[in-house]
């Protein structure tokens, strides 16, 4: 067993006191004012209880043993997650919504410092974890991802669309704001399972080279371009994207730039500058911040090793500007993260016992927090979605207005 | 005479040489390698000439003696300006085209040295001229702005527009995108002659508190707000806007971040905080850059004391992180702007007698270069127009989809 799992796991060893004592209480107490206003009812393994002052409580938190409490009171932001994925924490009622006042409670500047005090062991944990520990692959998705698989933030022209009716209207999105022409070269820089790359070339006639390095994504990107007869137009290609050569109409990446890390951007920078046309057009899609702070570190050891979501300023600092690359038009989607987050939550928890029996119910539980997590982060502005086109600085090949293109 | 007025005037006191020299000649060779591929004729004193190797000109510099010539040689990105200005250099031809063949010759990077090397220069020539040389007051602006004095770039929903429907659909640009609605109160930073605080008010039945440092500007708007009866809802204040007071549903600022100063962001993103209700929205109206470069030398010695183009990343670094402000949305104006300063340039130019004879041959040179510079440097991509739209990042009183009100 690898050491953090075991330190997880250990959430559980411990034989439950038989009640709480003073410690306990006085500890329970200092968690609850790190929480201010969050309307939480608290409770130990013995049934004493701390309930919110005024407004009814959204949901319940049970702490089952004093391992747990110990460890949210020494490290709330990993330990809240671990002590949840393995039990020793249990949430009655609405999760989702208790995540939500959690983030209101501390609010940008609180939660700020809060994170900061963590950083380095974020930094060790994300070390520690290159691999995930879980990698069920397709199947694991198909049960609450949308039907072409896209895991990146769908766009919802109102807010009851589908979640499949949003991820191509998301794509279209995309494919509008780069304005994309039949015949045009596009290089997709971190691809998924495909889908964007087979509706440019299906749609609007495009030629895309696709890079992924992963090759279960390839291996089911390439069966389904055969199966569409899409395969002379897109090419699925398992490297990764710096290896990419020639030059193209558009650089288009959704989704990748929160795992490139800050050390790489000028990288990428240098392989928009490399790859893109003289009147070429650029998009980058991917998760952000008002302000920067590390990823939850429960997040980044248990789902996502190495994530780091950017501010807008980090992203023209080490991609954009260097190069002078000209920023024509950047669009804020954290709702529609929010309610993508929504649908796949509702998917995910209709198939709970199907992810327990494919892998166990640790899984299943760090999955479902870390969705409904997530879906706070964005309903409450703690997490950004956005999207930049660029273009070269020279070129007048851009458009007059947003209403040709742009827009919804 | 002021030094540098005294400084310009030189150009015109040399004796011409009768004939030029080898090294007159040379060091035209010199300044023409500097533009490469420019498709400009050159012309000394006594007729003397390079053309370009190719393609005809677009105009014939003629540079009418010695000490112009050793200026340019010596320090182009203001002597250029200096001897055109007082008539010892002359374009014949096509000035706005010949200035973006300029733009063309020199490229982004390339610009980029040649600017950074005269940095500490521009920095003392702006500390030197705090003050215009020439305040003509509202005549002269009267004779090439819109009827409504709008000195910012307009927003033509297609490129035929008038300037005068332009500068309306600019101020219904900015007001859909903040989306005003009846009764809110707005506070505007740096509001020129009042025409979009009016407009707010007139249109959208806004409640607005504009401030202006400038006199002159706020008398005339104080004057049109009590003839249109609009005295009560917009309050036109002469004073620096971090003197504001109270909260406003938004904040809105054209055309003034130019002029704040790198050194000042700070302290507006705290009035913005100080200011906006959790609610609130705010835009910003400025010129900005895709890289950082100091403003040209001449422009900022004789039009702009102290003016700064800033990049994305300064303005997010400097106004809005610190604050934590969500940005909601981003779009780049600057082929408006190159389109707006063409309407300014083709009024300017039928009006040049009219404005000699309100200041001197000298400011009228002045401003008609400055005004064409302008033109090529936003046409070719040396200067961008962005407009960014704001929230605090806590509240989803957000749009759902720029559709509703973010387009044009």
């Amino acid at each position: 067993m690898r050491a953090d799992v075991a330190a997880g796991q250990s959430f559980t060893d411990e034989v439950v006191a038989a009640s709480s004592g003073t410690f306990d209480r006085w500890l329970l107490g200092r968690i609850r004012r790190t929480l201010e206003t969050a309307p939480i009812r608290f409770r130990l393994w013995d049934g004493y209880e701390l309930s919110p002052p005024t407004d009814p409580p959204i949901a319940t938190i049970e702490i089952k043993n004093r391992r747990a409490l110990v460890g949210w009171a020494r490290d709330p932001e990993l330990n809240f997650g671990e002590a949840y994925m393995f039990g020793a924490v249990e949430v009655h009622g609405d999760l989702e919504g208790m995540l939500e006042a959690v983030y209101h409670a501390f609010g940008p500047s609180k939660r700020r410092g809060w994170w900061q005090r963590h950083m380095a062991h974020t930094v060790e944990a994300s070390r520690q974890n290159v691999h995930h520990h879980y990698d069920l692959g397709n199947d694991f998705y198909k049960l609450w991802l949308d039907e072409q698989l896209l895991y990146t933030c769908a766009y919802f022209p109102t807010p009851d669309a589908t979640l499949e009716a949003a991820q191509i209207a998301k794509m279209d999105l995309v494919c509008r704001k780069i304005r994309l022409r039949p015949g045009e070269r596009v290089v997709e820089a971190g691809c998924g399972w495909g889908a964007l790359a087979l509706h440019m070339a299906r749609h609007y006639g495009a030629r895309v080279q696709a890079f992924n390095l992963s090759t279960n994504q390839i291996a089911y990107a390439r069966e389904r371009a055969a199966r569409e007869g899409l395969a002379d137009r897109v090419e699925f290609v398992e490297d990764d994207y710096r290896n990419v050569s020639g030059t193209f109409d558009a650089f288009v990446s959704v989704g990748m730039l929160e795992h490139v890390g800050l050390a790489n951007y000028g990288d990428l920078g240098r392989v928009i500058d490399r790859t893109m046309g003289a009147d070429g057009r650029g998009l980058l899609h991917f998760i952000g911040r008002n302000k920067p702070e590390p990823l939850n570190a429960w997040i980044v050891r248990r789902i996502f090793p190495g994530a780091y979501p950017p501010t807008l300023r980090e992203v023209c600092d080490g991609v954009l500007e260097p190069q002078a690359l000209s920023v024509l038009d950047v669009e804020n989607l954290r709702l529609h993260y929010a309610k993508t987050i929504e649908h796949w939550r509702h998917r995910f928890d209709a198939s709970a016992e199907s992810v327990r029996e494919m892998a166990d119910e640790q899984f299943e539980r760090a999955w479902r927090l870390y969705l409904a997590g997530s879906q706070a982060a964005f309903a409450t502005g703690s997490m950004q979605l956005f999207q930049i086109v660029f273009a070269r600085g020279g070129t007048n090949n851009i458009p007059w207005t947003r209403v040709e293109g742009l827009t919804g």
